[in-house]
């Protein structure tokens, strides 16, 4: 396959700003049961092999994990502090759980990327519950190889990229749509 | 009136990463016509007077305006790098144009607060448009004082707080809740 064309400007813009640990870190935007938003900071651990769509990961105790089984669509925003550059992408999501059956080796290899100190979060009590008692959050450390049940690999399948560049005088924006297995772009007003 | 609870630790959170610029930036998460999410990064403008509603400014020629008066929900996803701190604040937004009656000083002062590199954006061709000339970008500079048509007052009105502080170990979160005029806490599992 070939890459879709806003890989190359990611690619670039995580290159420029890799001295800033956050600059993995984006904003995903989901539609909570009631047709509310919400909004969260999220982790960017890199690409599907082979693929455009964008890997993190999830507890499927999550409010998240439920949102997205009520309404597949996400947008994420991705701020690039030095480069003062700004990714809106937005697309399906998909949850990867122990159940799945095509993707379980992608589940495994991202709970094998993930640090010591992020797997074991996963097997802490459940998120957003009542604060549980301190010694919950010392459970044992959880197995390298294998990920723990609530551990979900999340997948956003890019559908369209808005990218506004702020430091061109006039700022640059470009838009790039999916259509019938093409990506076109379209240059637009800041 | 008495502040929001919440309100000390955004203070405090502005105060400790004020050496970033875009500690001031936050994601604000709408829902588009077809129910999809829509996420993009705005500039924080402090609070409305007298209230603990956050404010920014908008285009009424932008997406983000034709959404918020379709659906009125907002979060903001808020993330402070040199604190390792997120807050997301779920409430209703509000528009305020050139036709609001109650809160036109409160327009009128928002524009009179920003840049004059901000204000001349509002005097750009329309966001999202099919690229305009060059000349577009170079309009005469607006009024220091009176707004331009297009321009918005945003409001959000906070029914719910999310603090998460990544930093403890293990994490802390915290959540609050408005209900009939007042705030609670609870201390939740991060």
């Amino acid at each position: 396959m070939s890459l879709a064309p806003w890989r190359s400007l990611i690619a670039r813009a995580l290159h420029r700003n890799r001295s800033l640990p956050y600059a993995r870190y984006v904003q995903l935007a989901t539609v909570r049961p009631d047709g509310k938003p919400a909004n969260r900071t999220i982790v960017f651990r890199g690409f599907l092999e082979e693929t455009d769509h964008l890997k993190f990961v999830t507890d499927d105790r999550s409010e998240k994990t439920q949102q997205i089984a009520d309404c597949p669509w996400g947008e994420v925003c991705w701020y690039f502090p030095n480069t003062r550059e700004q990714f809106r992408i937005a697309g399906k999501l998909k949850i990867v759980d122990r159940a799945d059956e095509t993707l379980q080796k992608a589940r495994q290899q991202a709970w094998q990327d993930m640090s010591e100190a992020a797997r074991v979060q996963f097997a802490w009590a459940s998120p957003g519950q009542a604060r549980a008692d301190l010694e919950t959050f010392s459970p044992p450390i959880p197995s390298q190889s294998d990920p723990l049940p609530q551990f979900c690999l999340l997948l956003l399948e890019p559908i369209a990229v808005d990218h506004l560049e702020l430091r061109g005088d006039p700022q640059n924006r470009h838009q790039y749509h999916f259509n019938q297995g093409t990506w076109r772009v379209e240059s637009v007003n800041p």
